[in-house]
């Protein structure tokens, strides 16, 4: 891998500030606010920040870099789809929980669901999520789908794959500036959130760990000398392609073999070949 | 240009969601809100959002696809960098205008600055562009700067500017959110936010236009496809690039040629050149 060493760098920025943010986030709601629980009040509620932040952006935030580990190289790109995937069921699973605690403290408290851009923003990336995540699953993990199908959909996956993570992370910031504003004014609790008190310090700072998070994750994601070189097949071109052919290439590769990624000369030459499908318009960018 | 019809379709869709916005956004301050005056009161706030919308997303995403509108790629490269630096340079203008207007009225009325995630993000999106237009109009402009120089800072700089984007449209969505409960909760106009009047409703599909917005500018300015095909000056391989050489190639190319840029054969042959640069990583791309 080229630049090795920033790339280690980066990587260990990206999970010290996901880290970071997730103590923020579990602070915030057990110290400022009302703590955890499932009671259909403010503690419910509770819940929706700390999902988001755990798993609709750290958790979806490392499944999109994943495929950038190098150490992961010598595993087949099926295994690292299988993850892939699996990260982003995971998250998806989180996000629904956490929208389902709103909607049953709404509920509860008769507050109207879906009145503000925040539900909209946020709504609208879950959805899209879901379409991400089904098409994905279509087209890259059901051995029918043909080659061409897999080449011509990559460009439109990884962009919307980053497209809907940026739309996440903007729809938290849009939250937590809804939560300040109500917890500090519409409660009355004193003093108000244009006094700074101490919670909307802090909070704010969560946010500010929650863009440099989406910052290094995108950064770590559209560097092209950090891309996974194609897998290949003795004798084949082609084994990161589609149909059953390649499935049955991708099935006889599973799990970790003993490649020597980070043999530079090795990694020089994959990295040629991948240049060469990338003009064909074949190469995957993940 | 490959796709042609497909790329006046994203054009055509950006420039109307783009007038939409606009037209939404003016018709938010002068139909629901208080107008626009330089008065210290609401009606002065009022140009905040409009000057955001109108000049820090609208001309900065205008300036960030400029380079691919295939009519200016007859154009020289040195020509289409002023363009570009001159569109960021008036929404720079633009949005420190906009900032004075809040301030201005924060001050008047004794409200706090730089309270809220939206001043922090905002303000640190204004800080970033200030150094992006500045990095970028002493690399990619001054004649001195060394051709490896450009080269290197090329990914940062096309990085950061599309982050520095989305980070802007991030943070109108989140003054969009703090100005519906603001207005429509803290000065006690009936109905609240959370009851749906049609004010709430109206801004929030102008929330909507501005991430379409958004999406658009970041899917056009990210296909290489559509990449504007690289200067290439009799006998040079490199007249993109830097130093004095460089930018004497492209002072001497100035303007608008007669190259036919629509030739597809030429277009492919200048493409073919373009990957190779790329492998030697000294390809701007932008």
């Amino acid at each position: 891998m080229e630049n090795y060493t920033q790339f280690l760098f980066f990587l260990f920025m990206l999970l010290s500030v996901g880290f970071v943010a997730i103590v923020f986030v579990l602070r915030w709601v057990l110290f400022f606010k009302e703590g955890l629980a499932w009671d259909g009040g403010l503690a419910e509620f509770n819940w929706h920040p700390l999902l988001i932040v755990t798993g609709f952006i750290f958790i979806q935030g490392i499944a999109i870099v994943v495929f950038r580990l190098p150490w992961t190289w010598k595993c087949s790109k099926l295994m690292m789809k299988f993850i892939h995937a699996g990260l982003n069921t995971l998250a998806f699973i989180i996000a629904v929980i956490s929208m389902v605690a709103v909607f049953d403290f709404h509920n509860k408290q008769s507050i109207p669901n879906m009145y503000s851009l925040h539900s909209w923003v946020g709504l609208a990336a879950v959805i899209l999520y879901t379409l991400q995540l089904f098409l994905g699953l279509c087209i890259y993990l059901l051995p029918i789908t043909s080659a061409y199908l897999r080449a011509v959909f990559m460009p439109i996956h990884v962009y919307s794959g980053l497209f809907i993570f940026a739309t996440v992370i903007a729809s938290a910031l849009m939250g937590i500036t809804e939560k300040l504003i109500f917890g500090l004014l519409l409660f009355r609790k004193k003093p108000e959130y244009k006094h700074s008190p101490p919670e909307a310090t802090f909070v704010n700072v969560l946010g500010v760990l929650i863009m440099l998070f989406g910052a290094l994750t995108l950064w770590i994601a559209t560097r092209p000398s950090w891309k996974r070189p194609t897998d290949q097949a003795p004798g084949s071109r082609q084994s990161n392609g589609g149909g059953s052919n390649g499935a049955k290439q991708e099935l006889s590769l599973a799990g970790c073999g003993a490649t020597d990624v980070h043999n530079p000369e090795s990694s020089m030459e994959a990295r040629k070949r991948n240049w060469k499908l990338d003009e064909a318009g074949q190469r995957s960018t993940m």
